[in-house]
């Protein structure tokens, strides 16, 4: 384990967007909290493997016993950044049976024909469920504020929509881990090429990605804007540096590390006798 | 490399249902095509994992381009056998975005009021995707006939519907998989118990598998007629002995590697100009 370097400090502290925080500010190149290296970073990833699954298990089986605990992981990044990864080499530790996966993508004509939070409301994780958003009901205060596709007083209302919806999920036993994977302009640029240049890539790519980059400054301005209105006590955002996808992995699993570990799980103990049930077997 | 033994014959040929197969003669304590020990097992399953997730991810991307190909894995065991085991160790190799993965608990009384198929036709997977049936409408020639719940006409009506469905299914572009973890009587003894000294899987205990463990014969003989009647040459039954998870893991690894393959998988190529996606990328 000697090559495995460790966090020496706590990523939901060290990421953590507070008063005064700046993306501007902040190198996507960066391991804030880190000082190994790539091959550090994957062995990291992989020996903390077991410790996610064994946490969410717990959670899992509480919930079979009346638990309401629950996770809800939400990632937002720019086109390229790793989402797809996270959810892949982080995420697949776990158990399928308790991870609760929804990607958002464009509404529907039917989905738009109710309020934004409406198809939102219908994808939160069941009990004991580590529920992911890829991507989620920040689009309506992201790409709607970019494009102008909402007024400024229908993004202030968003933003207050969303405080109170996350207030609610909080209040039912969600704990809620808000993600934005930050890379830079120019690595974008490198990761599109690297889509046209692989045929093991080349079905990724889309066109509409290179629209959206044209925005990249509007869209860094609507991620501040969301983080300054929506970085609330309960369910604060993350930052986290994208351009090492490594890094990202090791501080994504460690946000849920530590979110699952603030929820105390327990083993649930049955109510049933055990050494009876345990002579039942041996006569069985 | 060295330690990882490969199977010396296809998994698919070796542990298929074919004519005159008896569940009886089948040791689940076998490890059939597969000469190495759990080392090399455990090296192997990590080993192909990589390959697992390429070929999915393959299936994944012809469906954003019209595909129609996909992966239907039914699991059919006794309590304890490692369904569990295989959805995470096996399936978990792959991208939880192509996995649709169901399992299906006693029906509610709604479902109940329904044919025996109509829950299931609703959970096929999608285009594209790896489905996992976690039990699944076996359930209702299985459980159903040790406890005499359905007559022995109904059975046969729904012996010839399964075949059907599945039948129907494959035409639409699917590949039926459908394995049943095979333990030893003696073997689930040993699991229960482990269930009962462990505080982190005492919560899985639950006196229903001990009911339902007096009725092993009649299972056993219920498992042989689904066998018989259902092992067709478009969706034929597989019987992974599963007294060593290791093994069962590896085994199942191997039949959903070879239905990938069979499906002759390319990655997409996008209409697209790609010299000029570049130019525009680079001009960015």
């Amino acid at each position: 384990m000697a090559g495995s370097a460790t966090f020496d400090d706590h990523p939901s502290k060290l990421l953590k967007v507070g008063k005064g925080f700046s993306l501007k500010a902040l190198d996507p190149d960066s391991t804030p909290g880190y000082a190994g290296e790539k091959p550090d970073g994957e062995e990291l990833l992989d020996r903390l493997d077991d410790k996610l699954a064994r946490l969410q298990e717990q959670l899992f089986a509480e919930s079979r016993f009346g638990g309401t605990k629950r996770i809800l992981l939400v990632l937002q990044a720019m086109d390229t950044a790793g989402k797809g990864g996270i959810v892949t080499h982080v995420m697949g530790a776990m158990n399928p049976h308790g991870v609760q996966l929804k990607s958002f993508k464009a509404p529907t004509q039917a989905e738009k024909s109710y309020d934004f939070l409406w198809r939102i409301e219908k994808e939160v994780p069941a009990s004991g469920m580590v529920g992911v958003f890829d991507r989620s009901h920040y689009e309506d205060v992201l790409i709607h504020r970019v494009h102008r596709w909402a007024s400024p007083e229908e993004l202030e209302r968003r933003y207050r929509a969303i405080n109170e919806f996350e207030a609610r999920q909080t209040g039912a036993g969600t704990k809620i881990v808000k993600v934005m994977l930050h890379i830079s302009r120019d690595e974008q640029k490198a990761r599109l090429l690297a889509r046209l240049d692989d045929p093991a890539k080349l079905w990724k790519y889309s066109g509409g990605d290179l629209k959206e980059r044209a925005f990249w400054a509007d869209y860094m301005d609507a991620y501040q804007k969301a983080f300054d209105k929506t970085s609330t006590e309960l369910a604060p955002w993350h930052v986290v540096p994208a351009n090492k996808k490594w890094y990202a992995r090791i501080a994504v699993q460690q946000l849920l590390l530590e979110a699952l570990e603030s929820l105390k799980l327990q083993w649930p103990v049955p109510d049933l006798d055990v050494d009876m049930e345990r002579e039942l077997v041996l006569r069985s």
